[in-house]
């Protein structure tokens, strides 16, 4: 493996600590033959990705939400993970009290779902007040919505990250936060900053062109970049092929073609692909577990399965070279050398102080 | 003058300090023939208000939104007031910056209306950042819009407080707030409080009995009470007459009808027309300032004007009997004895420590 010299005009390798997909989306996970789980993780580790934070809302709404649900999830995930993987579960209108000390604990976070219906207030309340204290809180609200919840945590003292900012009000009652002190996070999808309802006539789920320099405007305030179910969506909504490997392998090839355009650095990226992600949601790291990419060389990108992606019979100019988890490669130039031998990390404990310095590292 | 003993079954007459009429509407203000102003006092007085803070919203909208119509309101308001007044300014998309040192100084609070379409959160974020320090804010944003306030005002530290509160959800985000020690205050239209939506079909503006009960059992967090534009609207509603008299005079009559029924104590009321309203707008005491009323005597509610009254031809167990100003009866037994010599307290500095203490007096 060459190392590269750090430097925008020579460096043709990176190597990043292994990264999360912070918002794995399955879109058919509890489904009786879903293979989502496998496809998943098997698109997260070509992706670069060493961990997928499955999202407890499906393609038909909230689906991880009681006992019953999350252990369903965990059946799914045993032998058919290729990543490590963590499941969450979805806040819901009548599962504030039953979510007992055991689901909380099996449980990386508590989502707040509002793209399948507003939650109320009083639901909201009631899940800040019995969900644990450090555990994360994460929701898609957006608009009034997402002002109601951020008032809701912050009256009750709680940090939330907002996932999939997109609109411009959204960024703005964010930053005012930030400014106050407020513990908020955000992540923007990496669909958001590439792609515009403009250039998609009918992709709703994508920002406008001018939503969409505000988010780049915007780079300091958003701690972390996702996949989420953006991907999926705007090919369904393109009437096109969506599935578990909707927009995951494109996020890397993305995110540095914006590095070679000088719109982007890499840590940039380690930052808020591994260095927020651990820190927001307390994972424990991995050590010996690298992905090393290469930038400056074109190479077409090819999807790997019969789902849409707008890289399709275009060429990038960065890819994920190899994938290392312990020392093992699991992936290179292509190919995957994975069993499904993920572990659960859904209720690890953190046992070392988090890194929060900035792990650029050249090996 | 017979004084009562203070027990419920005993007592005919009771003396309250001088209320506050804190959100007096004037829905045409500064209409060229309007003589709101003197309609508006007048009825004031009759019922039992030795202040009337007017609000910058008239019928047609933000009406006091800069200097000249600060100005335009003074003028209206010169000898032609029957008690002291006050006027606020009322926040626009524009006016966040051009509200001088002279404006602040001379308005007795910012008024962030919603009721005639919302106010960006960029917007609201610019007037909480301008707006003097221990100078009362004041919404009437509901819904999604009251949280997008709340969270602005908590991520600011300023008190806000919140006009005309009729939802349960309102209500909800409003008592969380205060739990979390955010402070904030609320009133409630007398109107809403004793009509309801069913009893008066298309009468939007009130609430549902639903929404009439949780008010009652939420009267521990309901800082005032206001007449407020509620009574104006409803009259509209209903296609009937309505003017700056609207529901003035029916407040005192139903709120002691609810202390004779045991719903309200009478320091209920002096807390939530006085004291709190002292308190909450910084307002300067007035000495020998009284109001006498009468309970348990059965009278015919005999509206002044040519305005609609849900009173009109009904009888009420409870009057005002006399008003008294600095020593001066200004009413008694239904006869005004007012000279228009209201005094401009807009700007009137607190100069001695305000009451907190109940004012309960057995003159
Ligand atoms: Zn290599
Ligand atoms: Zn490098
Ligand atoms: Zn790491
Ligand atoms: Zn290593
Ligand atoms: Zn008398
Ligand atoms: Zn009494
Ligand atoms: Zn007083
Ligand atoms: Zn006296």
């Amino acid at each position: 493996d060459v190392s590269s010299i750090d430097s925008k005009t020579s460096h043709t390798t990176h190597t990043f600590p292994g990264l999360v997909n912070i918002m794995a989306f399955a879109p058919s996970l509890l489904a009786g033959e879903s293979q989502d789980m496998t496809d998943l993780t098997k698109a997260s580790v070509r992706g670069g990705f060493v961990a997928a934070l499955v999202m407890p809302v499906t393609a038909s709404g909230p689906a991880i939400v009681d006992s019953a649900s999350l252990d369903a999830a965990h059946a799914k995930a045993t032998g058919a993970a290729h990543c490590n993987y963590a499941f969450s579960i979805a806040a819901t209108v009548n599962n504030a009290t039953s979510l007992d000390d055991e689901i909380q604990a099996e449980s990386r976070a508590l989502f707040l779902p509002f793209a399948s219906g507003a939650l109320g207030l009083a639901t909201v309340a009631q899940h800040f007040a019995s969900w644990p204290a450090g555990k994360a809180i994460v929701t898609d609200a957006r608009g009034s919505d997402l002002a109601s919840v951020l008032l809701l945590a912050s009256l009750h003292g709680r940090s939330i990250h907002v996932t999939n900012v997109q609109s411009t009000d959204d960024l703005l009652i964010i930053k005012l936060s930030k400014e106050k002190n407020m513990p908020v996070t955000c992540d923007v999808s990496v669909y958001s900053l590439f792609f515009t309802k403009e250039q998609f006539t009918g992709a709703s789920s994508l920002p406008s062109l001018d939503e969409q320099k505000a988010l780049w405007d915007s780079l300091s305030i958003i701690d972390a970049f996702s996949v989420g179910p953006s991907p999926y969506d705007v090919a369904k909504q393109l009437g096109s092929a969506a599935t578990a490997w909707s927009g995951v392998e494109e996020a890397i090839p993305l995110l540095l073609g914006a590095v070679l355009d000088g719109r982007l650095t890499l840590k940039d990226i380690t930052l808020r692909l591994h260095d927020n992600p651990v820190q927001i949601f307390g994972l424990p790291d991995q050590s010996h577990t690298h992905v090393e990419v290469i930038l400056n060389r074109r190479s077409p990108f090819a999807p790997q399965s019969q789902t849409w992606s707008p890289l399709a019979g275009r060429t990038t100019s960065g890819s994920v070279h190899r994938v290392v988890v312990h020392g093992q490669t699991v992936f290179l130039d292509g190919a995957l050398f994975t069993t499904p031998i993920g572990r659960d990390i859904s209720a690890a404990i953190v046992t070392k102080p988090l890194d929060r310095t900035s792990r650029l590292s050249f090996t």
